[in-house]
């Protein structure tokens, strides 16, 4: 059962059938069917995600990770309780986030939870945007166990042709350019983008000039931290996990927390 | 003991005490105690990881994701496979990798391959170099359950007061800068350098000379492939898990393979 576990934490979504399981264990089939209904049963107990059991020839099972409501207001809390300290306050309003963005068990938990509320979008890929959004999205990435697509701010020679969006960033108003490898995308796939900010919605906006230009589609934007300023966004159908309203500097207060989405508010509502 | 290993496999490295499963379970510490056992039975019979439990008040038990030398060995077989294939050669004398470094699954096991092998080493954060070491380099900091921290080429306004050390490229002779936020590596800390591709070393050389200017001390060096040519390089005791001898453009032959180490010719000995 644990062999069973650990194949199905370490490969989320991807279907394992029990012929597999029975194999690689030299154990019959209907023991391994037993495990598996068993570890349904203390996963569904102990809230540790969802094993999902296909019938049939092509049939399976496999494990999907999955927060409840409960669970991502919690982390959506602390991670706004972290963010308030007044040391994170940076000059011209900025906060330090970098090295939350960076602790693996949270940007983890972070990407099952995104996991958790695109899992009817059923991405083929993850997109994210160079630098400081790349850990959460490979985490995204891995929780649906999907490839990670970065998208570069200028081109890299080492990766071939390549296709270029221009933009408009929402909040400075300058026009900048994404570059994406041609070929790292194919004509037809689920794109989700996932990123740490979301400002004026420009580099939101660009993701999906950028998918139409690969023929593909973006089926969800995800993000960490959320500014309510500018009030109108370039993009909406995105979901944030934390609403930044700003610092006041010289008070030494930072307000941000829960989103209405964390808070459970519009869950299963918010970015339809 | 399927709760038992959930917590364990999720946070790899994370001391937990027998009691607090107790307590969480509902069950007798002596129950926990028996399940920890079978646990490490199984993990060791099927080679999925070690579980070590430690004795004494401040003991309880730990999850440490160990590869074998056969399972190293067939992943970097399986990957130079990968590498081979022609349509992957760019203008130039390039290789396209971008998207095997982009596959979470792939990638989390390269990042337990470089945990076994730094496992003496206890580093305290795992470094990585902007933009395509990134994902690498998460997944073993996630193997150690400590902080990713990446590198910059150039500064940026939003992380704070930074240090910035010059460095040569080994291989174009350019100088260039990389850029750290001050508060990113506490003094004293230890620094594994994880990253994608070494050439001419220049860039792990920089690394050193960054951590000393942050009273930091860098106890290893991994990366996933590495140039044959130049055969000097700026900076000895790394180790690679692949070796890349070069391109034939126009044969469209790629010749690449299992480095030493990942042959276990020089297990527990490279990069000493």
């Amino acid at each position: 059962m644990v062999a069973i576990a650990y194949r199905l934490f370490h490969e989320p979504h991807k279907l394992f059938s029990l012929g597999l399981f029975a194999d690689a264990l030299g154990a019959a089939k209907s023991t391994v069917s037993e495990d598996v209904a068993a570890l349904r049963q203390v996963c569904e107990m102990l809230e540790l995600g969802r094993i999902e059991t296909l019938a049939g020839a092509a049939g399976g099972v496999r494990y999907a990770p999955f927060c409840t409501a409960a669970q991502i207001r919690g982390l959506a809390e602390d991670l706004a309780g972290r963010l308030r300290d007044p040391s994170r306050i940076l000059p011209g309003g900025f906060l330090y986030t970098t090295d939350l963005l960076s602790v693996p068990t949270l940007v983890g938990r972070l990407g099952d939870a995104f996991a958790t509320f695109f899992a009817d979008r059923r991405p083929d890929v993850v997109l994210s945007m160079e630098v400081k959004g790349i850990p959460l999205a490979l985490m995204t990435a891995r929780a649906f166990n999907v490839p990670l697509v970065t998208i570069r701010r200028g081109g890299r020679v080492t990766e071939g042709s390549s296709v270029t969006v221009n933009y408009v960033s929402g909040s400075s108003r300058t026009v900048q350019s994404m570059t994406l490898p041609l070929r790292a995308v194919p004509p037809g796939a689920r794109a989700l983008f996932v990123d740490d900010f979301l400002k004026g919605g420009g580099t939101a906006r660009g993701v999906y000039d950028l998918m139409r230009e690969c023929q593909a589609e973006v089926v969800g934007v995800g993000v960490l931290i959320e500014a309510t300023h500018p009030r109108d966004k370039l993009v909406d159908g995105y979901v944030s996990v934390l609403t930044f309203e700003g610092v006041d500097e010289n008070q030494g207060t930072v307000r941000i927390g829960p989103s209405p989405w964390a808070l459970g508010q519009t869950l299963g509502a918010a970015g339809r």
